[in-house]
């Protein structure tokens, strides 16, 4: 397999974009990840696109021949991956292996989803599709539920506290301050948390990441091709994939998402690197507990012990592992199929040095984006 | 690139299955090529999935994590991909680019849909959003309209006559007795198609493909493998994938599909072959029109001369270029998101020797899937 380079990012504001369509929205990110990269319209050879819901959010598939089409690609290869909210990390990974592959050199890969005009269901009812319908949403159960669910048994067993919970929110809250494309640009405390509208109880409003609307994409290409176009490319050391028993009755351990461990044990061999080599790391933050159980099973600390190694600082930027730069899914925002893309963006900024005024100075980052409460997992590992 | 071979295939009958849930079918179909690949479980590496709108059919995305754990590959990359009615096809060419650049050994490439127990929508509004929403759907364009469309300016443009579109109905349903799976099993005449319910003029119902559930799959394998495990592997010698405008009125001309002419190309460059030397094809009959098109656009024959050409009988077994043997869509049934995969499944037979009672003794055939009115078309031609 050939080496694949990042060499073109770009992403849009994320929020409740009114004003904006799903084409809107891609074609945006598109178009600046082609700028950024100094490639025109002919350089681009596929397209690969993440969503995670068309058809639900917006009563449209079939989005990778519109995107193609709108983006003025008109005939070339374009391919729609789907895997819940891990739908643009995916979308990543298949563009990698085709790049890797020979088949093509450079690829546009995008993520996005349109989540604020949902007409005929709730956003929340879309979103539980994403769990098994026969087993768990069918009986009521929702993605505050599920993940609640993981909260209460880690906090069972390993004393995690509400408290530690917060902290999460709060430090990428404060992260966010300094990104322009973040939803929430808002100061919080962990009092702010604590006393939040209960949702699924431990969970309150702000464990909890947003409705989004929004887009990322960035451009990958060959290694000959990398080096005639691009100064300072980002290399995709590791790449990893795993799934999992999509129900939460079927795992081992609900504290542990057995598909995180295994993708990143793919990434991490390919890398040839473990988790001490990382200089930061997004991951999935659907939810405050989601942050803890990704640093345990991802190796930044061991199991049981992320309430307490967030609780130390060590995630903050300046910690020992910086987690969730750019505010991650909980202040970012989360426009679910868009997300595994703009965290491979922020990892890009932060090794190319621009992710202004939170910079972490990483020579090696890594990207974990999940799918529902676990059955995907997606890792990536990139560096300079 | 690595060469890639399919080693096993298996399908679900295709129908009205009301007692089989979207799961029960995809892991019949997987089981099944498993089976016929003599392959365990731990053999299988990775999965590529087709379907077309889990969400809106069954409310149920994220299928390839429910797939993996339903058919008991834990933990093993899986991976959906959605192009409309295309998606079984793309799902056959990714998994082919996986393998080709050695990242898997063995992939199961599976399709499925199940249609006929929609709640909440219809199933043609849920079709619908494999057009344009904004373009077309928001506008009451149904695909029995836009096909229509096509076949009008075809019959105004080239004498295609509405007798020479039901003689590829015809043609299909008489294909479809020796094929066990087909949904259909009743030997129609030119009368029947003319007399039948208008749909949207000119298509009458049985010029429409119908409502089916049912599942397909395939098993491929690296040469090495393949040579390891298979006394009569089947080689994927050339692959396309191109796309088009979402949106009829976006094309040129909308008599030709570009996606066609554009992934026949590169699947014909691929195998150093021209439609000549193709011994037997598996086209998109969605509609009988789509047929016609199909066989000009692949250069069976020349554009507009698809009506006469299948008068002719050009297109029946023991013809020039026997055309869905299987019965295609129109007679063996359309699960939308199973249909590419069951089109390379008949090509495998076909290729074996084993279409029994249908036997073309092809030496190299062909398939071709589109999604939507021709946004999407894959392309691949296989050889003994």
């Amino acid at each position: 397999m050939r080496d694949v380079a990042i060499i073109g990012v770009g992403q849009t504001k994320f929020g409740q974009l009114w004003d904006k369509s799903l084409t809107n929205l891609a074609v945006e990110a598109g178009v600046k990840a082609c700028l950024d990269a100094n490639i025109d319209q002919k350089d681009v050879e596929v397209i690969y696109g993440g969503t995670m819901s068309g058809g639900l959010f917006v009563n449209q598939e079939h989005i990778a021949s519109l995107l193609s089409d709108f983006s003025g690609f008109k005939n070339i290869p374009s391919i729609r991956v789907e895997a819940a909210c891990a739908s643009g990390g995916l979308a990543l990974r298949q563009a990698y292996i085709d790049i890797a592959s020979g088949l093509h050199d450079i690829a546009v890969v995008g993520g996005v989803e349109k989540m604020t005009d949902i007409g005929g269901h709730s956003v929340t009812k879309a979103l539980a599709t994403a769990a098994s319908q026969e087993w768990e949403a069918f009986f009521g159960a929702t993605f505050p539920g599920l993940y609640a669910m993981i909260a209460k048994l880690h906090m069972h067993k390993y004393k995690t506290t509400e408290e530690q919970l917060a902290m999460c929110a709060v430090k990428n809250h404060k992260n966010a301050l300094n990104n322009p494309f973040a939803q929430f640009h808002k100061k919080i405390q962990v009092e702010d948390v604590l006393n939040s509208t209960m949702v699924a109880d431990p969970l309150k409003l702000f464990d909890c990441s947003p409705v989004s609307d929004g887009a990322a994409a960035v451009v990958l290409a060959s290694k000959q091709k990398a080096k005639e176009l691009c100064d300072a490319p980002v290399w995709i050391s590791g790449s990893g994939h795993a799934t999992d028993a999509l129900s939460l009755h079927d795992r081992e351990d609900i504290t542990t998402l057995k598909a995180t461990v295994e993708a990143a044990k793919q990434a991490y061999v390919q890398a040839k690197i473990g988790p001490k080599d990382i200089g930061c790391v997004e991951v999935h933050d659907c939810f405050t507990i989601a942050e803890i159980c990704a640093i345990e099973d991802l190796g930044f600390c061991k199991k049981g012990e992320g309430g307490r190694f967030t609780e130390q600082g060590n995630t903050e930027i300046g910690g020992r592992i910086p987690v969730n730069t750019s505010g991650g899914l909980k202040a970012k925002g989360h426009p679910v199929g868009a997300t595994g893309v703009a965290q491979t963006i922020e990892a890009v900024l932060q090794l190319r040095g621009e992710a202004n005024g939170r910079n972490t100075n990483a020579e090696i980052a890594m990207m974990h984006n999940i799918g529902g409460s676990g059955g995907t997992a997606v890792v990536h590992i990139f560096r300079r």
